[in-house]
């Protein structure tokens, strides 16, 4: 009977790194999206979007129903918690990568990012893929250390977004409102899919340190 | 000893309507703050906020403590982990009073939103706390009814949004680029506060109706 809770618990797990997967994928496709204003991309970002949310619901009720069928111990509690929220951190993830498709489609066939700004965007989505791939792989691995990297990368993603305010409002900025707007929100999305991963990181953390020192956790 | 965990149960909720009641202060203190320009009063919603993120800590201690103490029956283990998503819903919609505090207080002694938006964001920051109140009435009284009402306070969230893009980007906007990347950051802001009074409704609506057909979400 617990052989069975933690194999279907470790299912859950493998499903909550394969999502991470596909937010990733839909990371990766809604900045090629953004960046050379393709709408097909665009479109498929955000029909996929669905496909995300589908795996989480399914994964939400497994969770409920490993807790609900049988009462875990510790550690297995403190998995299934934190397995609902990082399930919620990449649904919200999803979500916000469909929100950068959404503005690439809005603009076709311009660019909605100005060509001086292509390089920032295209390192911060990269910064962001990298991340979501360290959480992923801190969940997979049970790798603390992994996830405690992290914080360093979310430092580069702070130093990009203040670049791209210093851009926007120099006396020499020449593109205009509607694309000053649009980068503020782009830089915002790709920010908050970077918080969340960083989230990711510390959930990782307390599955894996939490069972370390579970008085402490639980006192 | 379900008697105790019962009560332990009823306390969860009423400090999360009580967590509500901190973050519906702080959204109204933050608009007050962004559009009388009152500095004073934007630090105290910034400091504020860790006393919102201290509460949901202790929360969130009691909630694991439940799930692991004693194994809950259907309808409280939805309640424990409905109480855990409320209590991360409320935290980020502190962190988003916080952040619009932030932009007020960057552009004291300037107004961050010029003359002409100030209705639309006064009626967004009402919106919003409206909504908090009905999210916190609706758990406080179990009341899927006022719950369901909320996605229509919504719709004229997503009104006032569109308006504020519909002036940005007209001709005449004679506020400059900073105004306007102020305005679509400050508007998403109180716009995701709004979503997640949404969220929150549809929580509770989870609690109180999952009790009704819990064979069909058990399942």
């Amino acid at each position: 009977m617990r052989d069975t809770y933690r194999e279907q618990l470790d299912a859950v797990v493998n499903d909550l790194v394969k999502l991470s997967q596909m937010v990733s994928t839909a990371t990766r496709n809604s900045s090629r999206a953004l960046l050379q204003a393709d709408i097909q991309l665009a479109e498929q970002v955000i029909s996929d979007d669905a496909q995300i949310d589908n795996l989480a619901a399914d994964l939400e009720q497994r969770c409920f129903a490993l807790l609900a069928l049988q009462a875990p111990v510790a550690g297995e509690l403190r998995t299934v918690v934190v397995a609902l929220r990082l399930l919620a951190d990449l649904t919200r993830m999803g979500d916000l990568a469909a929100h950068v498709a959404k503005i690439a489609r809005l603009r076709y066939p311009e660019h909605a990012v100005p060509a001086d700004l292509e390089p920032n965007f295209s390192r911060m989505a990269d910064v962001a893929i990298k991340m979501i791939h360290e959480a992923s792989d801190a969940l997979r691995n049970r790798d603390t250390e992994e996830a405690r990297r992290m914080a360093a990368r979310d430092e580069e993603m702070d130093d990009l977004r203040s670049s791209q305010f210093r851009l926007m409002l120099a006396d020499n900025w020449e593109h205009g409102v509607e694309a000053a707007v649009d980068v503020a929100l782009l830089g915002r999305y790709f920010e908050r899919i970077a918080d969340h991963a960083v989230t990711m990181g510390r959930e990782v953390i307390y599955i894996v340190d939490g069972e370390l020192s579970s008085e402490e956790i639980w006192s």
